[in-house]
């Protein structure tokens, strides 16, 4: 039936007898896919009924709209609008994106990646739409994890004073990519408990037929008995949050009853003013094996579980720990020394293995919910009371502190470690999540450290020297892990100290983090031509090593830098900066990301892509040692 | 009195009968120094008694903390905790801070600057102290504006959930900077029309009779005749947003009552878990000009008032209108030819002059309220459903989209114009508002064009370059205005061509913005001693004009760059990157800011420490001429 869908419409032409059976075929499909691809399955298998009552009752095609928050879940969605046919392809190389792309169909309204931004977003488009005098329906699907994000209210206290028409659907799970955490998690889980409202024609009538709807009016239904009113104020204070907030709340709704969901949102398009439905769906739904570890199948890799059958395959043994895990391991190692240490996660226990951390030390580990500038606040507010704080943050989503890591941080000379995983490229999730930024962004704030590790042994050391210097101290560390072909002992950090790996001369390789493999093996490379580059691992950006570049520029011409960062004003630039002052005298190479838009792939490809491979370097030293011999 | 209060103890050797004498002390030193100094006089007008009486039940000695939001009004504490002495100092180079500074003063808790950051600190502080089994009572003083931000929301959801004993004092002056916005304002608004709750004995009986106070016990409570119990439940609903966001919620109360205040401090403090003190204060109270135009009297400049009288004296007339002047006409110039360009302020509408378009286009101009990442998500939202929106938004405070620039703007390639006022050093506000890492946060992400006007007459033409062009766009002027002695005529603008002021020989000075006036003054100074400097006006920092470097680099040995903006990453940075990367062969001599906090000052004195002088780019000139010579 999936080949029948070349277009949002299409949906429209099937009959109700086939629309159980759509509905499994797309299970069907996300689950054969992602065990192939890997994806966000179980956030797919929760929205099959609502994505399709969605697109049936919306007519994408006349400028209706459906904002995906984080868009992760919007496999469905692409399923209905036109991508059947390329669903095989997602998250690969050049094939469907995994989140939302407006460029990758006119059907996606917005692009996302990061949490929270749904509603924002939605409000800016329905203020477009009043401003020409349009009618279309503009609907924000947000999951209950992001609305712990302060971006989220904001855009709901916003909404609510303008008081545009939009919808808001609360895709209530329970979850977001951890077990929700917060008060508004708390309140929605009594809100949960209550009676489904799905008998859509009296709640047509009751909400149509009542606008406005004042308190009086609202009073009189309380007491009324009829059951199917009960949603306007399901209790004395159900959805009070909402509706202060000046939304019309509506729910909770079954998110598997295509039926009354198609009726609900035929009605809940009429209604004037923000609208907030709450819609109850479970991770996961008709797969039993994601259903049920909802946390593990959010999202899977390649091959994590059979399609037919759910088991969950056996992982391939990695020889080497992952930086996430080293990193893990050595806070653990320190924090038993240290009593004053905690760590704090924005939603990411797993991610940023830091649960291991809170495992061994629940009272010093705080997961706050997907907020990440109140992570890092919190984390100077306690620092200002002599804690050690550490914020393990993705380094794409520690863009969403940055003026926390400014102002509540390095102005403050607050002593917190940032520990940014996930910085460089980082694979089949695309631009939304490259961590690309963090070394620009950080290395301008005065009171700023930022380290990087070459390879999973030195995560130890280094955060060890993070814990005992002060201000703002960055570590970044990519996704996975390296090799482990070039864990050569790794020398006592020593601030703002690079380390020499290998002594040469003419050409010097400096590398920040995991690209000191590719510098090391270009070096193995060329010691058969007799070309013997200097390999140095940088380990500080900042404070940079001049010392040891101005040491260098007397038996080098060349210093070629290397990087899995932008290379507007990231490691290069710094290194660029030093010999600039110091009048060095010799030319600088920076190979890293340039100024694009890095797209879904293997990391592997990415590097490639970007020259971060020891075939580049090599050449690229090739050619600098044959300027430096003439 | 004040002289008799060299530490925050001192307030409790003050009989009752002396209390309302040094409240009005205070007042007279408030006028008297603002009037003298400029300041943020109505918001510390409205604070008096609540500070006193905070003072006066907390032991800020024995480790109990206040933390003030934004901390513009944080003067009287600043009167009551031994700094009465140097009062007459404040905002003055050397002098005390206009906002709390932790190594100002041990009693300062915390430093701020921005908004919405109190709560998260507090919950640290709270959190470090039940670590440590402290029994310190915690303080976080946040305005009703404040609360639009969507940090404070991130703090309060995570803050219920944890259950950590601290106090949060809503100080609600019906404002913030501008009026106040959003549903949450309605809500408060509603909430201020209940009677006054200070009644603090029977709050005490209540609060403290009935812990742990469950919903039963609650609504019997609503329905019992004590008034004095109405606190709890003052109505059916309100308070609800706080209450279910598990804060025990008591107000409003009188913000002037400084007995009941101390009564309910008293108290609050024994309160376990989390409490929301809502306290109705009166922006400007007591000085009846202040409190009249309280938006005025928010932060006023030196010699805005006369002390005595309080009669506003006429604004010494400036020649040159300032770039946010320029900016708002050159808004609505366009505004008139294109009825898609929309104006987003974040509850800076004056500060920004976004007010005068508003004015003119009241449909197209909105204010978010204290939410700048929602203003940017909202932009990008708006963007995609083809308007196009400026936002005005300070440099410093734009550090809190971050994230939104990236994610919802760069990466979706959507055409969103930032208009970055205060860019550069600041002046008397100190290293919180400083706008010094622009440049390095924005020129690392692709898909953005940066540009900066030397002069407020190049203005229209950058926005109406930035409004033809796609993608985000960031505009960045400074604070004030040239004094228009190179207002010389402006020549077209060309997509990232830069502007050759004086074509001159040896040495180019490449200058950013309002740099200009100091290369061309320099040149001028230099001219005498047949010394012939090029002056650039760089227009671009991205794209940067690598052709015009290129040829300059054949004519010249040496470039300076001048930038009001961190040197690390900045301008200069990416001056050098392009001279690298060409292997061009000049020197390059950054001036701009070092790396370290530009504290409060004159934006002369801050301009004249870090070179951005004539006389110093003269002299760097003439040192690189001697070289060239050579």
């Amino acid at each position: 039936m999936l080949e029948r869908i070349t277009s949002p419409g299409a949906l429209k032409t099937f009959g109700r007898a086939e629309i159980d059976g759509l509905a499994q075929e797309i299970r069907d499909e996300l689950v054969r896919v992602c065990a192939k691809n890997g994806g966000h399955l179980a956030p797919n298998l929760g929205v099959v009924e609502l994505t399709m009552a969605m697109i049936h009752e919306l007519d994408l095609d006349a400028g209706d709209k459906i904002v995906w928050d984080v868009s992760h879940q919007a496999y469905v969605h692409k399923l209905l609008t036109g991508r059947a046919d390329r669903f095989d392809t997602i998250r690969m190389g050049g094939g469907l994106s995994g989140f939302s792309m407006m460029t990758e169909s006119k059907y996606d309204a917005f692009g996302a990646g990061h949490a929270s931004t749904s509603i924002s977003a939605a409000l800016g488009m329905a203020t477009a739409r009043d401003l020409a005098g349009g009618k279309e329906t503009i609907v924000a699907v947000i999951g209950d994890g992001a609305l712990t994000g302060g971006l989220a209210y904001e855009a709901l206290n916003n909404a609510g004073e303008r008081k545009s028409n939009f919808i808001v659907v609360l895709n209530d799970n329970e979850m977001s990519i951890a077990p929700n955490v917060g008060s508004l998690a708390t309140y929605l889980a009594r809100m949960r408990s209550k009676p489904f409202v799905n008998r859509a024609r009296e709640v047509a009538k009751d909400v149509l037929g009542q606008i406005p709807f004042g308190e009086t009016a609202r009073k009189a239904f309380a007491t009324a008995e009829t059951a199917a009113m009960r949603f306007v104020s399901p209790s004395e204070k159900t959805a009070v949050i909402f509706e202060e907030l000046g939304f019309r709340y509506i729910g909770p709704i079954d998110g598997h009853d295509y039926d009354s969901l198609c009726e609900i949102f035929a009605n809940a398009k009429k209604i004037d003013g923000p609208v907030l439905l709450h819609v109850r769906t479970v991770k996961g739904r008709g797969f039993s094996t994601a259903e049920n570890d909802a946390r593990v199948f959010h999202g899977v890799g390649p091959g994590t579980y059979e399609a037919d059958t759910g088991v969950v395959l056996p992982k391939a043994a990695n020889p080497r720990p992952t930086f996430s895990a080293a990193f893990a391991d050595a806070l653990i190692t320190l924090a038993e020394r240290d009593s004053r240490i905690i760590g704090i996660t924005a939603a990411m226990p797993d991610g940023t293995a830091l649960a291991k951390f809170g495992k061994k030390f629940p009272t010093r580990f705080f997961d706050v919910g997907i907020a990440e500038a109140h992570a890092v606040c919190f984390a100077a507010g306690a620092a200002a009371s002599d804690l050690k704080p550490v914020c393990a943050i993705y380094s794409t989503f520690l863009q969403r502190a940055y003026d926390q890591i400014i102002h509540d941080v390095a102005i403050q000379n607050l002593h917190v470690v940032f520990c940014m995983d996930r910085a460089g490229v980082i694979g089949d999730d695309g631009p939304t999540h490259m961590g690309l930024y963090d070394v620009a962004y950080l290395r301008t704030i005065p009171n700023v450290t930022i380290m990087a590790p070459r390879v999973e042994e030195e995560m130890l050391p280094m955060l060890e020297h993070a814990m005992a210097i002060d201000g703002a101290v960055g570590i970044r560390y990519p996704r996975g892990s390296t090799n482990g072909k070039y864990a050569i002992p790794v020398a006592p950090i020593v601030h703002g100290k690079a380390e020499v790996l290998v002594e040469g001369a003419d050409v010097a390789i400096l590398c920040l983090g995991n690209t000191c493999d590719n510098g090391m093996e270009a070096a193995a490379l060329l010691a058969a031509e007799g070309i013997t580059p200097t390999v140095v691992n940088a380990r500080f950006v900042k404070p940079m090593d001049e010392e040891l570049l101005v040491r260098l520029a007397q038996t080098h011409e060349h210093f070629i830098t290397l990087e899995e960062h932008a290379i507007a004003g990231g490691f290069g630039s710094a290194v660029g900066e030093v010999v600039l002052d110091h009048n060095l005298g010799v030319t600088v190479e920076r190979i890293g990301v340039p100024d694009v838009l890095v797209h879904h792939n293997s990391q592997a490809k990415q590097r490639a892509l970007y020259g971060l491979t020891a075939e580049n370097v090599a050449s690229r030293v090739r050619a600098a040692s044959s300027i430096a011999r003439v």
